[in-house]
């Protein structure tokens, strides 16, 4: 199987598999060079698929970690040991939940589906286990229809933005790779080649794990979209040649104000939009927007090791002994240069505080 | 010999051996995992070290070409076939000119040098040949001499722009490897330092080639500087935190109007700084400034091959197949991006096409 099957990186991300005993993923680490399905049946390799990236993006995660959990409750009904979804079988469920919990230690979808399914299993207390097992399989389900909703109505939101033939920047990868289908910043591509629309879109390699030249590229590409790969620092330069129309990338976190954590660089890419009068958008899930953290300042960004920009990927080191290296994982783009935070219930405009406060209803 | 031997690296970048029969040069395609000194006696081991990149940076590769030119000479005076500066010896020595020139042929600088040095032999017709071997050898010291002067001034000028324990911004090498001594951005760090101030500089790793990961930042840490290595996204990041007191690159060529070109990134790392407030220099020689180009609209950017942004430097491909790359070299910073420009003859400050013609003395 190689990157011209385009198929494989239009199919979903995470799966169940057709047995349902099983989970099937797009390993990710073998991007850009070749697109190849796994087949997760062993606790081990699920654990292992997570930890290593073979499956990332926080909504991707927490898919794989719902089916993972369903799975542990099939094995467990499968050997007999239980006949009711008694203390036994939850204790073992819960052991099954904290390994995976244990796999990507700040991962909150991760949690936040395992919790889903085992509270579940937990509600059906003294109830028959075939039952238990059969709802927690829907859950689960749900868990990935849901995934699968928010990313389409993202799209279709965000394509109201968007012209045929339009230029769009992105930076890192908010794609399908990293929900199950669509994904969030490159949603809107996505659904507007569905409908037989055409865009131009320039990747940011997104330096240092190169998720833009990577992942970005990849489902862009098989999903026959034209799709150029730039180094980070040439964005001034394809937005000074009038190329770039839009910019859309993802969010990690939004604040209640609407300033925006994302993948570093991000708020770069925004201040070079404001430069050259170009609309930036972020595209998040509504699940994104932490309303208890009133703005940016709020948000701790994370520290990385050096090595990921002075030797991973590299032939030999690139830095010389004695350099220091300031390794940050995220930024925070103000609110006051994002154009609209583009969500499943709408687009919100600024200021954001009163948007995000009327997408929750309150 | 490796980098923890500081002296090397503050060698000069380039300089004529002892014997006066070769040049030694700082390999800089071994940085920053060694450095170490090359001594080329053979025509085709100092076209190979153009060629290569094992010197770079048009200052430095003009010292060299000047030097390469007189040891030709010297060597053709050696195989004792002339008595005199006659057609016969220029005609060997237009070849070796020529052969040079062909190593790389987009260096202005490289044209110059040899340029200078055949034309003093030509005016030597008719004269003895010692006499014009001992003219050619003191021509290209004078070349090396006033390149070291450039930089100096550049330096002294430049540091009266910062105030000990800045933190600097950087982008790509305009360092000492980029001349024979000191640089042109780097050049005030450099000088400063000999009069024991510190700075914190970031280097911007500088994508696809990664000069400034590679050289900045190991001739700031030979020089005992406070070095910190960053992805070129990381510096909106590094602004914000109010690390940076004042940003410095050089230039390629610098229009009439001030419009500068530079290693790409440039322009980009300009608008950053205009948007966190901090002033942005570039510092070059007066020869950067190309008076017959009005403005940067007649600046041709230099497209290079998509596999510098793929390929090179990595284990694997880091695109995927079918996506396009786009590889601009350098890109211009227009004029009102630009606090000032420092050169050996001053700092030239807004509207820069007085200053200009002001410093030209026209």
């Amino acid at each position: 199987m190689n990157l011209n099957d385009k198929n494989i990186l239009m199919t979903d991300t995470v799966a169940l598999g057709e047995d349902g005993r099983s989970i099937v993923i797009i390993d990710q680490t073998k991007l850009p060079g070749e697109a190849v399905l796994l087949t997760l049946r062993e606790r081990r390799d699920i654990f292992t698929a997570i930890k290593t990236l073979q499956v990332r993006g926080a909504p991707a995660i927490g898919v794989t970690a719902a089916f993972a959990l369903y799975l542990a409750a099939a094995e467990i009904a499968d050997s007999g040991r239980y006949e009711t979804c008694c203390e036994g079988f939850l204790g073992e469920l819960a052991e099954a939940r904290d390994y995976y919990a244990s796999s990507r230690p700040t991962a909150v979808n991760l949690f936040w589906a395992l919790g889903k399914i085992y509270d579940l299993a937990a509600s059906y207390a003294g109830r028959e286990l075939v039952a238990t097992v059969k709802a927690l399989r829907a859950e689960a389900a749900a868990i990935r229809d849901g995934d699968v909703a928010s990313s389409r109505a993202i799209g279709e939101y965000g394509l109201t933005l968007l012209r045929d033939g339009d230029g769009i920047l992105t930076h890192c990868n908010a794609g399908q790779l990293a929900t199950v289908r669509y994904g969030t910043a490159l949603a809107p591509i996505h659904v507007g080649r569905e409908k037989g629309m055409n865009f131009r879109v320039y990747c940011d390699e997104t330096r240092p794990l190169l998720q833009g030249a990577r992942l970005s590229a990849s489902e862009l590409v098989a999903n026959g979209v034209d799709t150029t790969v730039i180094c980070d620092n040439m964005a001034s330069q394809v937005m000074k040649n009038g190329w770039i129309q839009v910019v859309i990338t993802g969010a990690d976190r939004i604040a209640a104000n609407g300033d925006s954590c994302n993948k570093i660089g991000t708020s770069g890419v925004a201040i070079l939009a404001k430069h050259y009068g170009i609309p930036f958008y972020i595209a998040a899930p509504l699940s994104t927007i932490d309303r208890a953290t009133p703005n940016g300042d709020g948000i701790v960004i994370e520290q990385r090791k050096p090595d990921e920009v002075s030797h991973m990927w590299y032939k030999q080191p690139m830095t010389p002994e004695g350099a220091k290296i300031f390794n940050p994982a995220f930024d925070v783009t103000p609110a006051e240069l994002i154009t609209a935070i583009i969500t499943e219930k709408g687009i919100i405009y600024p200021p954001f505080a009163e948007g995000i406060s009327a997408a929750f209803g309150a």
